[in-house]
């Protein structure tokens, strides 16, 4: 699978590559039969003296005759060597590994390498971006669409779920196609990604649905009324701006005065997977985010998603009109999305699942194959964000969650289903969170 | 087990028996094989001429030598014959039943039956009840401790979970004592009993509760951390009635300033199970109620049960000064608590589920092994009273289950667990109920 | 619920009350608040002198003017007094507890006791028992239909599911209406019950089943396709006893030559609760055995059940002529039985949940409300089996289990599910099982 | 994702390319929006004029010029054409299709194609291939290593689940990699793929384990005492093949005579996921079969896989010497193995989940979240499996499952757990199964 290097090269200047910094960040993609295995290098030189580290692990080396040598030595004191040939578009070279059974054993794989963008000077920058490419898989593998840096913010758009624009036209393949991904730099492996939800806007009229029940929310009886009276039929939605309410189309008389608040949610959030994990499915979800289809990531609210990968990968895509809980009709009210968000990230902050934030409420979102499950992923979400941020024992996590936890279902449509377990930030605040490490 | 006939027959007035009314209703119990079969007998007299119905069944029959003879006719054509003889408390006799595999075949079971107390003239009463026995089971066999008619109120109390009174005096035994049953006049199987919860008030300044984490919220490295930390202490709660809040009596010096809302409710509410089930424990839960500790039983809603038995035979105990979701700890904060309740009857009207009606929501609640398997009770409960209750079609309800269905865990603390399915009222208003039928 | 004590100490003749023995036996039935709490009490008179025991906990006391007074000294030093008197039937009077909140309250309640017959003495016995009454429930306060001793065993007979004989009597209630409850001498709350299964064998020529598939094994799809094709139906069975084999009495033409073998085996085996439950549904599971519907209980097959309660109290019903795995048509070929069964116990033997013994194989069952829970419940009590019986560490258990567990799904028609976790004998010989303790 | 384009053209030889035979099949890949859709092209030549077909649909076209162009009509009528230019390795070319939303507008999606060997005259071929590349995802998108035709069989090697061979050498990533993927000729979207598993056989003389409990095993007591206690450790086995049996190399003294019988079996096997889905993980499963971790995937079985793409593309690894049910110790006895098998190919039989057939048994397998959701799968596919090849109606299924079913626990290491439905075929005998279509 060397299939992407020469996309995810091309992305570099040559002017970059031929005047290189002082302090290099790069992304140096080792190809282990097959497989890439993307890490942060950061680089600098003194003469012909090579410094600086490979995820974390020390690194010594040479430049010259226009080749890099480098050795990066792992916690246990495995040597890792590195030589690398520049060319227009980065570097590119043989990595000799010690062999996994035999330490004596040396074994090479090729490797690449992407030179990261300089991080400009100044206070963080607001982007506008146009997407034109989008992805139907949260892949570690795909070139980043941009390059973002801790504290910029992004306008952008998202298709709906089945490929189609603000202006109807359909633009990628159905199933959730996502925006991005972005690489936001400094952001690595054990970190923690910020998205801040800024605007979230509706840029359509229109909205596509089913008159469904997901399959995991009926019983024998109900599945057999609803196939018999055919359910799962499309049902096209206005969507009133103005007013703020989605009313059906052509509704039946019963439902004619029928209307929902407008609330645009994301139902995809998340980051690339880590390395091990082929690309997933934008239908599915996990620790790393994913199809969350959970209706509190909505404008203002902020989203905290584990980093697996160098500079994250952020993608984001299939927005709601409205959604209720679980999104029980399989389809929630489909539709294109202004979406204006910001990044951070927390270094070395390390979180078990997806937290959101609202101005009220601290949310641990657990996500797996049974609510029973999904439920205690949620419940040690939510207690480790206790311990992490509030300096909680497990015994007073405890005594706060047995009074005021609570507990939503989230998702109901996916692979994985969603359980969020929440708690109201006024009653946390006399527990005076610990400050930020 | 005819073992509470002597009990239940003991509470009819020796003067009401003297002098039977012109339409008396009675409960008359069967003893099929050594369960007690309860049903509501209507009686009229005309000179020595019986008629009447027996759970819906026609009957006729005559009344001579002080004894009662009459046949009740099945919707089948089949006819059971009853031969009872007054008695001080009631009647007695052998009931004819065609045999269940040979239909010519009859096999004689034993009866007695009990007068229900006149229903007294003018508008419905309030009562106060003080209760001096209390059961540890939710069972269709107990006498009856007080007999109500629709639109009535009674105020009365609850132990604690521990069978401790407001002034801390063990009156009963552990494990959610219940003050009850009320018999409920004119309640009949398939019916639904209406539970206006009034007022729930603390009467005391403690409650009791644990630093603990429910096994089933817990996975592998959850439950280890929280033995290897002892989790499971007992935690002593004040409660300050004044200022509406509860804070924990010898608190960690992190939680010295914490303190969470009272919210009082009933964490037990029951109607007695069918015929063909035992009594249930206090500590179980299902479609008759039951130990649903679900924090929206609160003052001011109202809660809807299905009936199985003659009076409903109403529980109610087990009360929490506040709880989170799920009673994650749990013991909640058990308590004590004045209650005060009205009931109502909806006749001929059968709900698959509890349900509870809040200002602001309706709520159904499946109760079940597993969460999956309760979310599928919930849902079906939820989409069986938009149908009844407003008119809607499963395509209807499916587009307003999928904008607008709100779901939360009740419950994880039982044998059971709890999934709510909730819409808001709001959004209903514009789908024009259907006329109570 | 003091109404079964009539009746139990009727059975406890006069003659063996007036010649109290050297060192009795007794039930002794204090009523806390409305439940009954059995202990088993050891007595031993000299003189007026009384020594002895209740559940392990040391008595004295004098006998004088024809009562008896003792005290009883829990491990905690807490003392329990009793005064008793002597009726044709037992023993009546008042204990005096601590109380429960303030150890220097005192508090009343009243208790009976009845006399445990001697053993017999000499070698174990067999019993012809002809059951006469049958129990829809399994009940730690029904009174004993037979006192067994360790070692003795017992030809009897069971009802159908629907309570009816070999001779197509109903003679109870439907809904395994079970034999027993059989009392085993010396067992008691923390011991194993043992079973042998020593022959199981059909009584008549007729079976009744359904031609259904339970819910929890339908997905939407197929819940559907089978209420549109009307599953559910009854079929009745032709039990060929001499071929052994079962086949439908009108078989659809393509079934026309189906058969299957007779593999006869009790659905129902239990020992009665503890003291805290009420009596489980005759189609419960749990920890105490109970509606197990598992294919394994067949002839010559043992059975190990946790002891609660003074005598153990075994309760056997619901015999199926064959049942697939699962119970699939919520009824199997539902049969009248003749039952041969030995028992033994296994003093201060404290199991985890039921196990089997066959020729071949050890087998844990777990029994829970969804089967990820049951097989969890399984695990754990095989792991128990591998410590407890052969003495392996959870390491070596891990070990074992990884190369050699088996897991069957066992039920699937009840409220519980049953997951049957199992290790083939031969591949344990070679670790040498510990000696019996 | 264009990425794998050049491989995929590179494996035909040119000279097939230069002498196009009169009916030609290949593989046409559109990609769509970055995703990659591969269909069955049958392509007839007379003269300038083109007939065939794309996945079923009927072509018909030109060749002029050089060029190809030819139109594809659907079921619904629409029209897609094609413009296609020969290269050395394959064609290249345009594809011109109705839009999604707007069926005036017309959307072009480029495309190749590469044309499949053609099938060698005679009976069917044995093939001895050596794998010298490893697949750590089950992929639509990777290049064949082998192309057979329906009857052929192939001796080969998988590499154990570290990617270790049987000289212990490291040849590809830790992850289940895969030796594949076979590409079956003739196989389409819509068939079953049969794969018989001829030989397996061990090639060396160890295997790693772990001597550790899956978490899903374990509920909160067992999963508190497995981390006091550190389990989780490597534990390696000698295989004495000779004596067929394995043992712990380091045994503790109590297990020191404790061997397991060999019985070598594949945890993978797989055919390529549907258009919409990515590569999956080789830690993953489903319908496609995956690492199925199942110990009835042995010698002398058969299993059938449900085709989703051209030549079905089959994947191997992961093999286990010896494996309990469930693989409880996440690690089975992973080694290295020689496999011989053949495939075959039933053209329109499509089935919904995987299926074993041993020389007794029948087995459906289900996969999913929890193993309630598991047996729904395996349920609906063993009745399927009825339905399909012994014609029975759904009441006739619901017979045969109540009194013959067999359920067992396949795995519960992945992401999924498998529940495996089976009957005797010895029982189905009678019921005389359907011709084959």
């Amino acid at each position: 699978m060397p299939k992407l290097l020469p996309l995810l090269l091309c992305l570099v200047p040559a002017t970059l590559l031929a005047q290189p910094q002082p302090r290099e960040e790069w992304v140096l993609t080792t190809r282990v039969y097959g497989n890439l295995l993307h890490q942060r290098l950061w680089l600098e030189r003194e003469g012909e003296r090579l410094r600086g580290s490979l995820d974390g692990d020390p690194l010594e080396g040479t430049s010259s005759d226009g080749h890099l040598h480098f050795v990066v030595t792992s916690k246990s004191g495995a040597r890792y060597a590195y030589t690398a040939t520049p060319r227009a578009d980065g570097l590119t070279g043989e990595a000799d590994w010690p062999g996994t059974n035999d330490p004596k054993a040396r074994v090479s794989h090729p490797f690449t390498a992407r030179a990261v963008p300089m991080r400009p000077p100044g206070p963080p920058r607001h982007h506008d971006f146009e997407p034109t490419t989008f992805s139907n898989t949260f892949s570690a593998d795909l070139p980043p669409v941009l390059t973002l840096w801790p504290g910029d913010s992004v306008n952008t758009r998202t298709l709906d779920s089945g490929g189609v624009d603000e202006k109807g036209v359909t633009r990628a393949l159905f199933g959730n196609p996502q925006t991005g991904p972005f690489y936001v730099g400094t952001a690595a492996d054990g970190d923690t990604l910020v998205v801040h939800l800024k605007r979230l806007r509706l840029n359509r009229d229109t909205a596509d649905s089913l008159d469904d029940l997901v399959g995991r929310a009926m019983g024998p009886r109900l599945a057999a009324k609803a196939q018999a009276q055919g359910l799962g039929k499309p049902v096209r939605w206005k969507l009133d701006r103005k007013r703020g309410v989605a009313r059906p189309e052509s509704p039946s008389p019963r439902m004619k005065d029928f209307t929902v608040p407008l609330r645009p949610m994301l139902g995809g959030l998340a980051v690339a997977p880590a390395f091990g994990f082929p690309p997933f499915s934008t239908g599915d979800s996990g620790r790393f985010g994913g199809n969350m289809d959970f209706n509190e990531l909505v404008e203002g609210n902020t989203v905290y998603l584990p980093v697996s990968q160098p500079g994250a990968l952020l993608y984001l895509g299939d927005a709601h009109a409205a959604q209720g809980d679980g999104e029980t009709s399989q389809f929630a009210l489909e539709t294109s999305m202004d979406v204006e968000f910001a990044v951070d990230v927390l270094p070395g902050k390390s979180i078990a699942t997806p937290r959101i934030e609202s101005p009220t409420h601290i949310i641990a979102l657990g996500q797996a194959g049974s609510l029973d499950d999904a439920l205690r992923v949620a419940t040690a979400g939510l207690t480790q964000w206790l311990e992490q941020d509030y300096g909680l024992s497990l015994s007073e996590c405890a005594q706060v969650l047995g009074t005021s936890a609570q507990y939503r279902v989230a998702n109901l449509a996916g692979r994985n289903v969603g359980v969020a377990a929440s708690l109201e930030k006024q009653r946390l605040a006399r527990l005076k969170p610990l400050p930020p490490p």
